[in-house]
Order: structure tokens, then sequence, then C-alpha cells
């Protein structure tokens, strides 16, 4: 009898094994392998047009181009004189006053050499004229010697270059030039030169509608005390913001509990009318992680449930109908890096963003830092600029993966390969993280 | 006659240089200086009470700190068995299963040697625990066998350090201590922290008013067609986007005209009940440069009106009331220079954020760039980084501190000092312009 118990448990043992392989290593799939999963499963949003006032962070779906030269007539970048430049050249020399051109009050006329044109800042330049000489190198008689009959005359003291403090019509842009393309994030620095060519209003991708899920019986509403073995829910709030920052609308729903039929429910409900549906916990292998369980119900088509990464290797990438499912891991560190990996990209995706990853860069690490084995590791780290213009990257003292106090200081994930070591002054890959 | 003429005119002209070197030098401060007299200027605004989710971007007022340890028990890194770590010593053994500790509903009991308890990750650790030995390393008979009457047993199949999966508690945080400081911006990172203490709403400073008011007969309304000598008004969307971003309430007042009068009650108006008025325009030395007047007429204190800063000379910064007025120039890239400069750092000085300015680092120039005389530059740049890590820092293609659609690209702005060459490759210093 016990030998017969021996021999059956041994075949169950055999079969177990197998299962925990393929949990351990067969389906993991490589980051990079997911990353393009994703890119390939996601679809891209219709355009609206809005308020150049309300596009900053917003994607153009509609290319920006010149409807005038800029600067739209040859214009004076000092308050000055417009003169011809030869007429200078045995300054000081004296000169005809014979018209003024101010900004949105151009004098169109032709000068003639002799002649000077009293100029503003911004001002057209005259035909004739190919110079400005500033008004601090010019002198002028005062007022009341033309009230004496005296003819308004100017002292151009030094000499000046032709062309000098002149910019040339069309010099920045000419008319029919295109600014920016499609695809491209409209930031701060574009809204000038986007305003200039009469955009009031602009053609972008329509925001993303993200519904954001967390589950667990351990968790509970941020503003809640916590039970003994409870902790408050605190990836609602992060993924909002997260989404947010890159240009989705978000709506959290209540927690779900791990009763698989209130669950599916709840996730058929949280994804109703959305492109994105992000679940937080209930990925891992324990018997009350049912996320996976809950969309396979559902009839979700699940792409990968374990990636090479760490931290987030518990991540589940699939679609139901046509919205976008994300399960990240419940821990608020991982889900932030899976985050930052898969969504982020699908996010700026949808908005036609033409390369949406995170921006990256290397730089050398302030510390010596060990990969593990199987899983490639994003690390969270400091970013400080050495006196010799290097990337500083300062591992943040941490005590795992689930530590999000240390990760609040994070400026990058800094790639660390699987059983790999970077020594303390090596150069490492790191990736931005896009937050203020 | 002639003789008198000429004698007279010398005088008079010896006088307009004195005035011309006072505009040219003496009254022109070094930008640090500068930056001075706006914090010594700036005051700080009252607090106020928001949800957690709206805080990205806010700046806080009251201290985080933590009401609970973190993690609040002995937490499972790991799916597995929590397990006396000295029992696995000569692994494979195996173990009674005595109880089930899942993330939110914990086993109160004593664990003793010889004893398991499955447990899923984010699980708290039983008492008598010291290890956790994850689930792929563990293997359990099928479950048909608890039906026969067998003890459910897990056989350890590798020896587990004391330690290990496990994160003791309070080792990310302990009660009592401080996550986050007053003045600190939060950022997306930092959700997750401060939610997890139960802040479901955040004292922050609130958000400075700020008025916007362009001037100039040159500049007509960005859905208007320019006429032959007028460009669109570019200066009010990017100052509200500027100023937007560092946590500022706009609101944008029509263009005013260079009619004295007018112009003097426009101020007026645009300043009520605004912690900050931004004025573009008007504050060269052309004869319909009138803000200066204009403030001056309306009781403002002037502190100063020019800077040994290119772009951005005519910076004009003055009080008018309580109200913080900036003048900056008409030509947007010296308007935003000024802005990053002087403006932003007393926005964020209202909502009391301990450094305001920009944040700053070293990095090497790609081109050899040459300071001008009397007055320091910052050059917009883009940043990249080399294969060794590397900040290298690409001054736009530009054709001169009007040219708003290179600037557009920049990322940062790196300091040329006054009559410095810093040669291709040598390290610069640059401040990171904070836009998306």
């Amino acid at each position: 009898m016990i030998r017969f118990r021996k021999y059956f448990r041994r075949k169950i043992l055999a079969f177990r094994n197998r299962l925990g392989e393929k949990a351990v290593g067969r389906c993991m799939i490589e980051i990079t392998n997911a990353i393009e999963i994703v890119k390939r499963e996601t679809g891209v949003l219709a355009a609206e047009r809005i308020a150049l006032n309300d596009a900053v962070g917003r994607v153009l779906a509609e290319d920006i181009v010149a409807d005038t030269d800029l600067p739209p007539f040859d214009r004076s970048q000092m308050d000055g004189f417009a003169v011809v430049a030869s007429d200078s050249k045995n300054a000081p020399v004296t000169l005809k006053i014979v018209g003024e051109s101010a900004a949105g009050r151009g004098w169109h006329h032709t000068m003639k050499p002799g002649e000077a044109v009293r100029i503003m800042t911004g001002a057209p330049v005259p035909t004739g004229a190919d110079a400005v000489q500033r008004v601090e190198l010019t002198r002028t008689p005062d007022v009341s010697f033309q009230n004496s009959g005296t003819l308004e005359t100017v002292d151009v003291l030094e000499s000046v270059k032709k062309g000098t403090a002149i910019v040339r019509k069309g010099a920045e842009i000419t008319t029919g030039s295109k600014l920016f393309s499609k695809g491209e994030v409209i930031t701060e620095n574009m809204i000038a030169a986007i305003a200039s060519f009469g955009y009031a209003t602009v053609e972008v991708a329509k925001k993303p509608l993200i519904g954001i899920l967390a589950t667990g019986s351990e968790i509970v509403d941020v503003e809640k005390k916590p039970d003994r073995d409870q902790i408050r829910n605190s990836n609602s709030s992060m993924l909002k913001a997260l989404a947010e920052n890159c240009g989705a609308v978000v709506e959290t729903f209540p927690i779900a509990g791990d009763d698989l039929k209130t669950l599916k429910k709840q996730i058929a409900k949280a994804s109703k009318n959305k492109d994105i549906l992000i679940i937080t916990g209930g990925v891992s292998v324990g018997k009350y992680d049912l996320t996976k369980t809950a969309l396979k119900d559902l009839g979700a088509e699940i792409f990968f449930e374990r990636v090479r990464l760490k931290p987030g290797k518990p991540t589940v990438f699939a679609k139901l109908g046509k919205v976008l499912v994300f399960g990240l891991p419940g821990n608020p560190v991982s889900a932030a890096t899976s985050f930052y990996l898969f969504v982020n990209p699908a996010i700026r995706q949808m908005q036609r963003v033409v390369n949406g990853s995170l921006r990256s860069g290397v730089g050398v690490l302030s510390d010596t830092v060990r990969g593990i084995k199987v899983r490639d590791s994003y690390l969270p780290c400091e970013i400080s600029f050495s006196s010799d213009g290097r990337v500083l990257l300062r591992p943040l003292k941490s005590t795992g993966s689930s530590d999000f106090i240390a990760f609040a200081r994070a400026d990058c994930l800094v790639f660390v390969p699987r059983e790999t070591i970077i020594e303390k002054g090596s150069p490492a890959q790191f990736l931005i993280l896009p937050t203020r």
C-alpha cells in the first residue's frame, strides 16, 4: 500500500514539476516581445478639434503648416535707425531722418543713401535699407532744434555691417513649410509657433478612456483605517495619475473582492465603453488570484501573463472585445514599472504618437548593481549630473520591489540585464520617467 | 552761428551719450541679482485642502506622515509556504500544512517547527515562521489525497534561508516617520505612498492667479489674418501654457494697444485680484514702448527694467500694490526665457516650494558657442545622451533670439557667460525646461 502511494505520488510530483517549470520559465516572455505584442494589438483613436489653449500634452492629428513667412517682412531686431550700411563706412556720419517704422505701422517707401528711418524692435525694415544701427550707437539732436527749422538728422556713431540687426523675411520659416507633424506631443514650447500660424484650434487625437479596477480582499479605500491584515488602496490613485499624465481620461471603480462571480461582473462593468481597462492585483499564482480566470470566463483573449521582468513579472495583457486589458501586479512599484513599460506606450500609440515608449539614455551607475536570474530588471534610480557632464544614476535605497516610498523619488528606470553585473562607474541604459 | 550750434550740439551729444551709457550698461542688473530681487519681493499664498486625485503638480502645505508601519506586518513577497528555515536544511523535506495566510485574511496562530502555512503574495507571515519558500520550489500532493484521509503535507524541495521572501514589519517605514515635507511638488510617483497613509485629501498651496496682457499695435488675435505689418499674438497662449505648467490659474486679457491712457486702464483691469500680472511687449526703448510709463503712472514700484541677459534684456519687474508685475519682451523666445528665469521661481515660491528655480545640470556642448559682450546668454539646446553616459547639449539651429520655431524643440537652456567661448566638447551648465 505504501509502495503504491509512493509510486502514485512520484507520478503526480513529476506532473506538477512540469507545470511548475512552465510557470517559472516557459510561458514567461521577453520584455521586448511583450512590448511588440502590446503595440501590435493597439489601435488608434479618432481625432477631435480643441482650443489651442487646452492643447498642451495632447497629440497632433494634423500637420502644423506655416500660412505666412516668418518673419513676414525684413524685421528689425533693435530700436535704432534703418540705414544703408555703406553710408556708415566713415562713421560718425550724419543722415537725414525721412520717416519712422514702428511695429504694426511700417514706413512703406523706398529709402535712399544718405537717409535713415527711425525704427523700433519688431518693425519692418524699409526697402532700400540694409542694416539697422541700434539707438545706443546713434545720436539725435534735441527736439527743440526741429522747432527752429533744422532738418531732423541722426548721427550714426559707428559703422554698421550690411544685414546687422535684420531678420530677413522668411528666415525662420517660409509659407507652406511644415513645423510639426501628426503624432507629435504638443509641448509648452511649441505653443507660440502654433499660435503664430493661426491655429486657434488644433486637431488632436481623442483622449483614451481608461477604467481602473483594484482587486484584493486585503485592500481598503484610502480614507479607511485598515484592519490588522489590510493595506490601503494606493494603486488606483497612482495609476490614475500615471494614466492622466500620458493623456488619458480615467474612471476608477470600487475595489473588487476575490469572489469570482462578483469579479467578473466588475470587470465587465469597468471595461464598458473604455479603450483600456487596468486591473491591479490578482495576477500571481496564489489561489485567490482570480483575474486571469475571470478574464478567460468573460471570453478575453490572453496574449501574455508573465514577463521576464523584475519588478512586474506577473503582468497580464489581454483583450476583452476591443478593450485592451492590462492586469498589473498588486504591489505599487511593480504596477508602476509595468505601467511605464507596457501601458504608457499603448496609451500613446492610441493617440498616434510615433514612438510612444519612454525616452531613453545612457548614464553611469554610482553603485554596482547585479542582475538576477531568468528576468531582466528595471531598477528605480535618481539622476544627477557630474561636473564633467555625465549622467549619474543612483539606485534608490529600497527594501525590495514593494518599496514605493523609495520609488517616489525615482527619476528613471535603469535596465539591468539578467545574470549581469554592472560595475560602479560603468554605463547603463535608463528610461526617463515622464513625471513632474 | 554755425560754431555756436556745433558747440551746443556737442553738449547735447555728451548728455545723450551719458543717458545712452546708462541705458546700455549702468542700470542693467546681473541675472542672479534680478532673481534675488524677485524672490525677496514674492510672498506666499494660503493653503487649501484638495482631493489626492487632483494633487499632481500641486505643492504640499503639510508634511506627509506615516500613520502605520509599512509593511504593517511581516509580509510575504511570494506565493508559497511560510516555514521555519532550519526545517529546510536537509531538503527535500515534508512539512505539515497547518493553515493558510491570504492577503487580507492572515493565519493568526503560532507556527511550530515541522509545520508550514500556505501563503500568498502580500499576506502576513505567521508568528513562528521565518522564511517563505516559493511555490515553484515546493510540491503538494493532489487534493484527492485529502479525501482519502491523508494529512495535507508539502514537500519543500530546496532549502531556504532565514528571512527569504519576507519584508519585515516597518522595513519600508515606521509609524510617525515623515515621508514628504511641506514645499515639495507632488509627483505621480509619490501618489501611492501618500494614499497608503490615508491621505484621501492633502493640504496644498493655493494656485496663484495670473493675468496675462499682450501689448502692441502690431499684434492681432491668433484667429485673425495679420495685415502687412502685423503678426499674430503668440505670447498669450504660450505664457498661459508655461504658467499653468508650474501650477497657476491664468486669465488672458484682450490685446492692449499702445495708447497710454487705454494701456493704463487695461493694466489696472488685468491686475485686479491677481497675484501676478504678466505683460508682454512695450518694454524696449522705442517711443511706443509704454509699459514702464503706464506702470509708473499707476504708482507701481519698479525694481529692475534691464537684465544682463540674452535673450530677455528688457525684462521689467515691478509691484503694483501687492501684485507682482513682470514686463516681458515681445518676442516669444525672450519672453519664454525671462519667464523660466524669473516668473517660474516666483510662482513656485508663492506655493512655498523650497527651491523653485529650474533644475540644473552639467553637459558637454556639441558645438563651440560664444558669449556676447555685457550680457550672459541662455542658449536653447536639445539634450541627448552619448554611449559613455554624457549629456550632449546641441544648440538649436536658430536665426536669432526671435526664432521660436527652433525654440519649440528646446529641452534646456545652456548658460554662456559674457565674453566667454565654450569649446565644443567642454562642459557647460544647463537648466532643464520643465515641459512635456
